[in-house]
């Protein structure tokens, strides 16, 4: 005997999705040979201005995908009109959202209401207005379906999952604090090692930029919104109501001088010329023996939420940090004392992958 | 509408067994009263030497359990009359095991082939003979079942599941290291800190028993084998086919001498004259102005697994590590040089118990 069927949807096809197509086919295979198998089906794949669908629902070839998206010359589909197709699979369907489109994200409760599932590493769904969150909820309860969104915070690592079984087995979440960006913590690392000097700022953000640990504007990761985004979701499983990931006090490493660049060349061009401010900081926090992080940090009973520069010892395991690794540490009621700690690469295609393709995992092991 | 209700048996009421009937009794009022509610009903608990049924599948008060036990003369049913009052239940049933009892271990083929499921902390159970993991996994195969225990490496920490994850979703894992022993990292903590001098090690030793950080007898966490047991469950999930947790080189820290002690206490007064041997392996570190830790290490591609005392530098995840503290380093090839790191507490009643409870919502999530 067999189980039935689940057919996927696959939205989004850059570094992440590609990713996780491979390692899709990777377990396809693994469960269609399984002594009680069970066939998973790719039923679209689609990107900006194009899609593959199977339109009797037999399933894509998810090695040939790319080259089906380059050669489509079909009409690029209104989102109502993939949703009915998704609506009138044979079996359960699971949405998978590898884009971070906030656009996209909207039309998950209307998804997931029909009884379709979502899993995706998109942040902007559930960091951005708290109804759009409750909204996304609510339409899983209604519809039976499921949502997962493990590497919206820290990539593959388990952040998301043990926070929420700390708390659903009755844990009290004192504090989370931690590095939760890879671009931040690789500056960091470099801009203030522990035990050496470090260079400039504008010199370790231009070498994070020419390694490609940025996004292709640095000032989308220096102005803090992506740290706030991971924030707002954790405070949010926590139980804290958090409006929006502006609704807290988020610095920004953008000189407020340049925050009316027209460019991110033009900023990166100007940015060597703020340099003294950054140095300042440094000696501080040298003169007090300490080294300075980018950390988010929500105090669950004081109900406060932040993203910025803190200083650190070089004994605390925030300081320690190596690379672009992510930290997370959680103080609870049981841990005591000393926090369940998570730590690890938190960007990158294959571990972010990682994180939806165990999602994705989990929820074919609800729905067969 | 509501779920079916799903039945549940406790076996071992100590320490882990009292926290978890706490966290089972808030969990069972939360999934009550949830808008799609599904009852939990307790219909045994059971000790050593006494047991109370809900004859009628009712279900007992867990807040009255103790009590209860306490009072019952009912006579001690042999394992095979619970088993039949298990099956007969009118739903789907989860056995919880908070023992160490590798006799009540070998009675789980039999348990899940009949369909029920089991969630437990008894590390025994997963690290004896391999035969009985293999008939383990098999049976629950064959009834439908689910078996977890994560409790069984780490307590409540999230080692097992990110290890499965990591495997599950196509990585390669190369290499797991840490420090499985709370006993263990407290005891080398103290005897060598970094940046200070500790005591002696038959000091520290003594210190730990009377803080309770070591089994009744000592010697049960100094001979190794409460972490070969942890080791030999995560090689065999990485797919190291590990005959038993005595077919590794396991390193005892109990003096050759003391072997023959006839008492803990015997050993325990004898154990100052051997301090020479521990304070000399201290020096040589000290020469390499390196710290000793207790660890465990796997080493995949080499099928090699060992247990026992090695060096590290004062800088290292492992040299740093406080109190009672565990840490599990993952080296993986997605991971890269920078292994995903789990630390925390690793021991303790409500920690192990969060395992259970966090396995057991698991599996009600696959049952209704």
């Amino acid at each position: 005997m067999s189980n039935p069927p689940i057919f996927l949807a696959i939205i989004g096809l850059g570094g992440v999705g590609q990713a996780f197509l491979e390692q899709y086919e990777q377990l396809r295979q693994r469960l269609a040979s399984q002594p009680n198998p069970t066939n998973l089906a790719l039923i679209l794949a689609r990107r900006s201005k194009t899609q593959v669908l199977s339109e009797r629902y037999g399933g894509l070839d998810a090695t040939k995908i790319m080259q089906m998206l380059d050669e489509s010359k079909k009409p690029y589909l209104p989102f109502d009109a993939i949703l009915e197709f998704l609506q009138n699979a044979p079996g359960k369907v699971v949405l998978v959202d590898n884009t971070s489109d906030l656009d996209l994200a909207k039309n998950y409760p209307a998804v997931l209401s029909k009884g379709i599932s979502v899993v995706t590493p998109n942040k902007k769904a559930f960091s951005d207005d708290i109804k759009l969150w409750d909204s996304i909820f609510e339409a899983a309860a209604k519809g039976g379906s499921h949502v997962f969104h493990e590497s919206t915070v820290g990539a593959g690592l388990p952040v998301i999952s043990t926070l929420t079984e700390l708390i659903e087995t009755g844990d009290e979440v004192v504090r989370i604090e931690g590095v939760f960006s890879g671009t931040m913590s690789f500056l960091f690392n470099s801009f203030m090692p522990v035990g050496a000097e470090g260079g400039k700022f504008s010199a370790e953000v231009k070498k994070a930029k020419d390694l490609g640990y940025t996004e292709p504007d640095p000032r989308d990761d220096l102005n803090g919104l992506d740290v706030a985004r991971k924030l707002t979701i954790l405070a949010r499983i926590a139980g804290l109501k958090v409006e929006s990931p502006t609704a807290f006090p988020v610095q920004s490493l953008i000189p407020q001088a340049l925050e009316s660049c027209s460019s991110g060349d033009e900023f990166m061009q100007k940015l060597p010329e703020h340099d003294d401010e950054m140095e300042k900081l440094k000696s501080d926090a040298i003169k007090k023996r300490k080294v300075l992080r980018f950390v988010g940090s929500i105090d669950v009973k004081s109900n406060s939420v932040k993203v910025g520069l803190e200083q650190f010892d070089a004994s605390h395991p925030i300081a320690a940090l190596k690379g672009s690794d992510n930290i997370i540490n959680f103080y609870t009621k049981r841990y005591g004392a000393n926090p369940l700690i998570v730590q690890g690469a938190g960007a990158g295609g294959e571990v972010t992958a990682m994180g939806v393709t165990g999602d994705l995992i989990k929820v074919i092991r609800l729905l067969r």
